[in-house]
């Protein structure tokens, strides 16, 4: 039994989605069909909010709407095999479906690290399904003692959600000395670590999780230096691997940082099938090199070029490599980070300058909800170009960060910030005299 | 009696400050001296707030905080005849003061539409003057009908403030059929319409005042339909005019837009006499023109561009011109506009697309405080350039009108911004797969 469209794409999540729908645009009278081996997805960056911030777990449905308005077939089942030849894929359920154009956008697995016990009852890794998810936050809003394994966004965010739950004692767990620490240099991590500690959560930074004990279940875990906790659940948040077996089964190359290696216009080694999202390898925007950066914005990106590029190219596109651009928001602290840190910027081999500014993210800075607001720049030394930049502050902060990522996209100057032309308000944003990405940027010019 | 400074001010606004600050920067040794008209300044885009949002009008005081931590001389006198052969300025209290550099950063004047009756008692035109101000607001907050002259920002602030308090009638009166004219598309004046009467602001467009009636005081307004209405107070709100009499009469040029000409690095025909901000003539970003665009943000960049240059160039500076960048708030709606709407870019000459997209500024949609955003971006139908953007949303899209002035002031193509690499966040953004600026663009590029 076998079915033949002229473009499939095999996956669900936002880079599925967007490549089918992308698709129908620039080709309506095309057959499209789109294979998800979950039947209900997540929006991937909710999940952590369908513990408390959200009245119910299915709010944060990833749904089929866009798909049907755009009259795109979609089938729930597993793709097995690709056979190129055939120019046709295989399912788990014994079916088989043709395409003249394959989009991969099977997206990634969470990382489960060889720690002895993991596989025990009460360990939870993230995997983005709706009814998965909803079970295993009903069991850990049965228990009382949850460890967060990982300090990284999403382990930041977990933590975050249950300390506003009463009756939790709630652990996060980071084997580095500081949170976030890709992203962020350490007196940024201090605002986020210390705002979870206020909130009741304990963090427990430089610290290395050696076993998990327990017969069937979680009971307790011990770490390095021999301390043992009674833990009652364990969520997993250590990052991500791109979901390649298919692809490389179908003897297709990866590139050097285990993803599915694509051009610039997303096509595999096979022109007839392209890859999108978290299983594609990603290059850095600052020096090319590979780097394990999987954001959806990314994800979205590539799927709006493969979408439209299918048959042939209609948009140029120069792929600048990932800037690496993060938000979180914890209990009205807004975090953003984009860019290279002046940590990472070292490690990389750049000679750098990094300017700081402080103030209030409202003007006059009595103003009902006001913040303070924090913003460093980090520039290249010698030619004055922008590198990164950290923000923290209120609400009002929240898009500032995509500001000083459009910034780095364009590789603006030092100087070209210092001029920069921009609308203040005393509700929304600092005073034009004390603008913070101005400050920062005068701040570094005046070191270089 | 005199005193000589190396490099003198003449104006206590932001323009004032900032110049003399970053001169400070830059000349640790010479000896700085500011003259201001106006003893008790304010914080000019604070002065609608200090009616109810903030406790007490002082905390929009704009102090001399900076200035003497930068050891600068501040003195409160006017300046009435500038020297240029003795290179000294003379004051209404008789004192003169010798420069090497002189800066003039005396601002703007309000309009004073030639209105019958417009002088009566009960009349006030915004004056950044902290004195006069409080007199008018604790005047104004007596009487119970008030009408707001002008639906620009100030108008449309100074209604909102008003509505605030119990007990009072506000009227609105705006020539032009709609709010908010230069600055945004019918569509997003409309959303400004609706909240503001949502509020019992009685918005009156398409109306103009033909007499202020009264014997010393207002009592009624006439409008040139022949209606009339009992009104206690009129705040005037129809715009400003550049500060220029003491250039004039020194012999300084002005440009087209009636403001003191300056050439690319702020200096007058005089190399020792520099001007900054209002009262200063601008040009318009996208065709060189002259424009009555007058902001904080221009003025304080400029400002900081002279401030560096006095003796030597020091910082390189393309002057792009002004891109009319302009953020509000009302009641929980943030509004904003950069560059041309697409009436104003019609007007311009310019052949464009415009691209829109709706969303929510959080995501999912049901998370609390989530609000509808709205995005509109003009382009260039041949080149693809990015003339324009307005925004409407919540407070997490504060910032994003920035972002697209960013846009505009890189001249990013609408190809660009379909690719932007953004952060995301379900508390801060709208997902990535509906990122309005990005679909904007991608909705313009659609129709290129």
């Amino acid at each position: 039994m076998g079915s033949k469209s002229d473009i499939l794409v095999v996956g669900g999540g936002p880079a599925g989605i967007i490549s089918a729908v992308t698709a129908r645009r620039y080709y309506p009278d095309k057959k499209i069909t789109l294979i998800k081996s979950v039947g209900n997805g997540c929006i991937p960056c909710g999940i952590p909010y369908m513990f408390s911030s959200l009245k119910d777990p299915d709010e944060n449905k990833l749904g089929n709407g866009a798909l049907e308005k755009n009259s795109i077939d979609v089938f729930v089942d597993e793709v097995i095999e690709i056979d190129r030849k055939k120019k046709q894929i295989i399912t788990k359920n014994g079916k088989n479906y043709g395409y003249e154009k394959l989009i991969l956008a099977m997206g990634s697995l969470p990382a489960i690290l060889p720690i002895q016990g993991i596989d025990k009852k009460g360990v939870y890794p993230i995997y983005k399904d709706m009814d998965y998810l909803k079970g295993a936050i009903a069991d850990i809003k049965k228990t009382k003692n949850v460890l967060v394994l990982g300090g990284g966004f999403i382990g930041v965010e977990f933590a975050d959600e249950i300390s506003k739950i009463n009756g939790f004692n709630v652990y996060l767990v980071e084997i580095f000395p500081q949170l976030l620490a890709n992203s962020f240099d350490s007196e940024f991590s201090r605002i986020v670590e210390e705002k979870l500690k206020e909130n009741g959560v304990n963090v427990l930074t430089d610290t290395k999780v050696e076993e998990i004990i327990g017969q069937d279940c979680v009971k307790k875990v011990r770490f390095s230096n021999g301390q043992e906790l009674d833990i009652d659940s364990v969520i997993l948040g250590v990052g991500v691997a791109p979901n390649t077996k298919l692809a490389v089964d179908a003897g297709l190359d990866l590139g050097h940082g285990k993803g599915i290696w694509v051009d610039e216009y997303m096509r595999t080694i096979d022109p007839n099938i392209f890859a999108v999202g978290d299983c594609v390898c990603k290059r850095d925007f600052f020096t090319r090199r590979s780097t394990p950066v999987m954001l959806a914005s990314t994800a979205t990106a590539e799927a709006r070029v493969a979408g439209a590029n299918l048959y042939k190219l209609k948009i140029i596109r120069e792929n600048k490599g990932t800037i690496a651009v993060y938000s979180t928001y914890i209990d009205g602290l807004m975090l953003g980070s984009a860019g290279l840190t002046e940590n990472s910027a070292k490690k990389e081999g750049f000679e750098i300058v990094a300017g700081v500014a402080c103030g209030v993210d409202k003007h006059p800075a009595t103003l009902p909800g006001a913040s303070e607001v924090k913003v460093k720049l980090i520039f290249s030394r010698k030619s004055g170009i922008i590198l990164g930049g950290q923000v923290s502050g209120g609400m009002p902060c929240a898009e500032l960060i995509n500001l000083i990522g459009v910034a780095i996209q364009k590789r603006m100057s030092s100087m070209e910030l210092e001029m920069l032309q921009m609308a203040t308000h005393p509700f929304l944003t600092s005073a034009p005299t004390t603008y913070p990405v101005v400050l920062a940027a005068q701040d570094a010019t005046g070191k270089m």
